[in-house]
């Protein structure tokens, strides 16, 4: 007997080969062979079910979290698995957990900032989960401005240790994952002081419970910082308040490789350069970038598949009702965000080899590209996860009503993501950052310093300010390098217009305040322009299959002029295009959707989601929405009993006039 | 002692009266004294309280809703609240119930579409909540198309009765709130059916369960859909499934103002002109708006005042870091929403005259402004929906991190609010419903049909396709007329080029269909002008206090000038203005914000609205918010016990090493 696939027909229509694609997208076969038995086998652990998820109670949903994390821990060791495939586990299990935290960030922390001894004595306690670490940076009252922390870590000669304290409501950590319940251990970041000075926020390894009892530490305060946004999502985590009242701890659990201090008390900055710490922030950027493509894949999934089950309107003569996912008002929201699943992707390739780039050129004192290197992953996980987190939310708006159910997947893909534009740089404070950059590269653009890498283009300025787009029909917007001009253009134009703004005040400080709102919108500009030229470059390459590689093809062309339509005051505004040739590329983005609509649900199989890992009834792969939604109804608690909890003592009272008299 | 008030120097600064500016934002002295009364009255009440509310499981967050729907019943009773204060009571409750579904639609459903006869059988019941109603319109399969429901009621002429049934999976009722299990009776909504034939879809008063036992009748399936978005929000509620298994119901349980079914089984349709159900509509809609700008502003509420209270970066010589809200990069996303809040607030106000004004003329048996009015309040029901759920995920943005907590209020407020958009009519149908109107209106511009009502700009659609907009200075933004005749050449323009291009198609429904998303951003551009132009003209009314008028004009130049900054493609494109003219109104948006820099706190003081209803730590009335975040945290269930529920099964045998041979 055949398996019911509702979405059978739709599969068939395809123009490209599905496994090629599915190997496209994962970065190579191996990825993809890879992923594909990870994702299956959280996939059939019955440990690993969240379909439950939203129901649970914080305190229930805590315990589920540490039940997951330790046996996730069991099958990493019984199956022998890698480092890569540990983390692909954890992160197919898909519920925030302490491990993100001591893997990702503490880990990685003393590794990073970490000397040759601290290595030797630490990172085999936290590899063997003999210690478990959180990362304790953000205070309630400081997150951006790390500089700007409260907390003390004053060195005390006498002793040889350093007294670590909260001086202020305001110093309490606050929001670290991993600290307000299981973690033994954290980096903490503190403000040194040692012989009355300052000498600014460094990391210190500092235990916070009895490894045999749990139980704080003397002079430690540590707590759960209470519920976030949604059921489910991130309250899976243990997110933290630590305070000390004058914890003490040895001087070698300062983390000296950059910065030490002596056994006198005195503060010495070693020779190693302190760019690395960029390196390290490329890394973490990149993942995030690769994070994004990810999470808007698994939105799009679910819209998409979705999008062709759901029938509204238009039926003749008694036939079926129009799929949701032919009205072009969908298309128009929905194919753009597919498209930006892809490109948000190849640009995450892209960053992935930055950064073994950027880690080449440090190891051999090449800094040269490291400025150009932060600008430009600072400004790309910026902007990928503010679309993302926005196209999460406008893909449940395409699912109509049945998206706001949690059965959908899309509100706790939601809650669970938002975070991510506020964590690792807030993402305004991260595009002012690539403002700046491009803002110096302009002031540069005559000096004969050439720029280099993404802003290459801007060593063209004198051409880009001038060129005149020549598209004269609305097939001409598919050419790449009309495309790519277009966005070249804008990008240089924009910059150069608000460096000229800048050049009118006296103080350029005060300009770049008073002007940040433009130089937001100058850096975003910037980050389309690569993520465009990103997903060009790509169709260069060697793409297995000529349906795969024409596939690639319209959907770049879908993200580039769906940009070019979204912000089209920035590109007539600045004369890069007219007005004629921006109606021209709408209407070649119409008949790019036409071209996209046979494929849709293939293009989104090629992500090769699990059911378990979408966990969304209107996204699963058999399309068998209605009768799955009926079933999961049931399940709700309200229906354990007909007639509600609740009814005699309020319900009744009313119904039968007895609510005068009635002591609720 | 002076109370506590971190935000009493930012309230010195305001420079206008703030009980005037409450006045005009409440409507009236005695809206405002009305509804300050009775949010006191809900605040101070124990029963009422809601702040724990994110962390009960669904069952006692039910059980909470059903306590307070009876407190509030026992309240409204004991205090002998007219109709008007009891819907103000309920709203303060703030806690979605089946209450809202009662008293908002299952009685107007009666009244509106019942005959005399019925009013007088089934009203008093209601009124006096003998019986409970809900609204079952909606089913897993169709939403927005209401003409494609399928629940039958077939007349069976031997017994007078109708045969209520659920012929298909998709045809179950679904969404309904009240109807999970609260409900004792429904209007439904069915394919009426006698001799065989289909007369669509109509209204059945169908008793659902017992009055004595509240068990489910004979053929009757129901129960609660389960979990929504968010946790607390709507989760309250019991948005329910109904399935029929053939039953019956007497004749006369049709509602049979607009259509009848005779003794005989013979379907009439009287005199009553079914033009009254727009009338309806135009109320439900207007009400929308109006809690529109109520959400809004709360989120807005919220996000200013903790803007003020947080602090980062810009230390000098140890001094105070600077308010984020003097950040313009804070300023121009947070003060347009500020001044959509007003914005929305007036418009809102006029769709009450409006709604007025179309039932006087409805009684007189004048329908001419009915289309007008009908397309005007779902294009606003629409625009003000979709910006303000948009807006409170922005505000708490704009709250950085901790705006991710639960006890922020946004979170809850976001996910309270954003099923708004879909019910009551899906906002991009809406939107489409009104672009099909005006590429009518434009159709008959020639015909010497005068457009009329908010579309009589467009009988000067031949001014405003070649004026040109005279701005030369930034401060020449501020003239009405000047924004007025912007926004209007856009509108018009856009419509005219839209109407153009369907011209190009042999068959206008094809192009209709090809063009709808240009049509959609036709439809908002015609939004955007009403409101803009009621703004201007609320202005022009008697408006109390010097200081008051200043500051609203200056919000209503910040509404336009952001609007008109955001959509700069639309208007340069159009030829409405130059890019440089474009320019200068963002030059002069950034001069704007800097008055209403000082204002801001007073203006969302103006508001009034409790901490009780705001429910947010972070825009706290007092604005101590770290220290209420910090004790609040505490009250987390996570924090009942110090070492966490699970340590011994899941934590321990991880540090202990014990992992191997555990069985977890």
């Amino acid at each position: 007997m055949e398996a019911l696939d509702y979405h059978a027909e739709e599969r068939r229509k395809a123009e490209f080969n599905l496994d090629e694609m599915k190997i496209v997208w994962a970065g190579s076969r191996r990825n993809y062979e890879l992923s594909d038995r990870v994702a299956r086998l959280v996939a059939s652990d019955p440990v690993f079910r969240k379909d439950n998820r939203t129901m649970l109670t914080r305190k229930d949903l805590f315990k589920d979290t540490l039940r997951k994390a330790a046996h996730a821990w069991k099958r990493i060791i019984d199956l022998r698995l890698s480092e890569e495939e540990a983390n692909m586990l954890r992160s197919y299990v898909d519920q925030p957990a302490f491990t993100d935290l001591h893997w990702g960030m503490f880990i990685p922390a003393i590794k990073g900032q970490g000397t040759s001894e601290q290595h030797e004595k630490w990172l085999p306690m936290a590899y063997k989960m003999q210690i478990i670490g959180c990362y304790a940076q953000t205070e309630l009252g400081h997150g951006s401005n790390v500089q700007g922390l409260e907390t003390t870590a004053t060195f005390d000669p006498q002793t040889d240790e350093f007294d670590l304290h909260s001086p202020t409501l305001t110093s309490s950590k606050w929001w670290p994952g991993g600290l307000g319940k299981v973690s033994t251990h954290a980096v903490v970041y503190a403000r040194l002081i040692t012989g009355g000075q300052d000498h600014g926020v460094h990391g210190f390894i500092v235990q916070l419970r009895g490894l045999d009892d749990h139980l704080p530490l003397p002079g430690i305060t540590v707590g759960d910082i209470g519920m976030k946004f949604g059921s489910g999502a991130y309250n899976s985590m243990d997110n933290g308040l630590l305070r000390f009242d004058h914890v003490r701890i040895p001087r070698n659990q300062m983390l000296m490789r950059v910065s030490q201090v002596t056994r006198e008390g005195k503060f010495v900055q070693s020779d190693v350069p302190r760019q690395l710490v960029y390196g390290t922030m490329v890394y973490v950027r990149q993942t995030i970038v690769s994070d994004a493509s990810c999470a808007l894949a698994r939105a799009v999934c679910i819209a998409t598949r979705y999008s062709a089950v759901r029938r509204q309107f238009g039926s003749q003569n008694g036939g079926p009702e129009i799929q949701v996912i032919d009205y072009k008002t969908q298309q128009s929201r929905l194919f753009p965000l597919l498209a930006s699943a892809y490109a948000f992707r190849f640009v995450g390739e892209w960053l992935k080899w930055l950064y073994t780039d950027v880690t080449q050129r440090l190891q051999a004192n090449d800094f040269s590209t490291l400025p150009e290197a932060h600008a430009c992953t600072a400004g790309l996980k910026s902007m990928t996860t503010s679309v993302t987190a926005d196209a999460i939310e406008e893909c449940r708006k395409l699912c109509g009503g049945h998206g706001y159910l949690s059965n959908s997947g899309l509100p706790e893909l939601f809650a669970v993501y938002i975070p991510t534009c506020t964590y690792e740089g807030d993402n305004v404070v991260l595009l002012l950052q690539v403002a700046r950059f491009l803002m110096k590269t302009v002031s540069q653009l005559g000096s004969g310093k050439k720029p280099v890498g993404t802003t290459a283009y801007m060593g063209r300025a004198e051409h880009l300010m001038q060129c005149r787009c020549e598209v004269e029909m609305a097939q001409d917007w598919l050419k790449p390098s009309t495309i790519l001009e277009a966005f070249e253009a804008r990008a240089v134009r924009m910059s150069i217009a608000c460096a000229k703004s800048l050049g009118k005040f006296s103080n350029p400080e005060d300009g770049f305040a008073e002007l940040s709102p433009d130089l937001v919108e100058v850096a975003i500009a910037h980050c389309q322009l690569i993520v465009v030229s990103k997903f060009l470059e790509k169709l260069q390459q060697d793409i297995p299959g000529k349906g795969v590689k024409r596939q690639l093809e319209i959907l770049c062309n879908v993200y580039a002029l769906h940009l070019l339509h979204k912000h089209l005051g920035d590109f007539v505004a600045t004369g890069c295009i007219t007005p004629n040739q921006g109606a021209l590329a709408n209407e070649q983005l119409r008949l790019l959707y036409a071209q996209v609509r046979p494929n849709a649900i293939a293009l989104v199989d090629a992500f090769n989601y699990t059911d378990h890992y979408l966990g969304s009834i209107l996204g699963c792969y058999d399309g068998n929405v209605y009768q799955k939604l009926y079933q999961e109804a049931w399940k709700d608690p309200l229906n354990d009993t007909v007639v509600p909890d609740g009814y005699l003592e309020y319900l009744r009272p009313i119904l039968k006039q007895h609510i005068r008299t009635a002591r609720l």
